[in-house]
């Protein structure tokens, strides 16, 4: 599935929702991508659950998207495809 | 600050937000809480962002608030009296 718009805010974000196996694999996957967000110091929302987090990427600093949240998105899914 | 209570998809819940110096530390809190979790099979949701945590605790297999969850809620604020 793809990256969805969502406004939150009033701020325009790209929301993906990701399936994992249980809590301890979505907290793994939560910390994949905070270790991605730290190295290029941008910082997303990450809502971990059971089985399931939800991501968030946008930037701050203009309200709404930027071309970096696409490349994070793109290396939010592949970190998830590495998780498999 | 307490505890809130706030309905979550008809389900009540106990809520929290806690502040944290950056992204690094809201992380390193949303595994101290996700590791509590795991040691009590009791799945919280978690949202980490920049500098805040929002912790909701309930029991889903009920619908809402049991007795654990009260106790669980009161571990997160032991978890985050620890980083400090």
């Amino acid at each position: 599935p793809d990256w969805n718009f969502v406004e939150t805010d009033g701020e325009e974000q790209l929301q993906k929702i990701f399936k994992l196996k249980n809590f301890a694999q979505a907290q793994a996957f939560t910390n994949k991508v905070g270790d991605l967000a730290e190295a290029e110091d941008h910082h997303p929302a990450i809502l971990l659950e059971y089985g399931k987090v939800t991501v968030n990427w946008w930037t701050h600093a203009i309200g709404g998207l930027h071309k970096n949240d696409f490349i994070m998105a793109a290396r939010t899914d592949a970190a998830y495809n590495d998780m498999e």
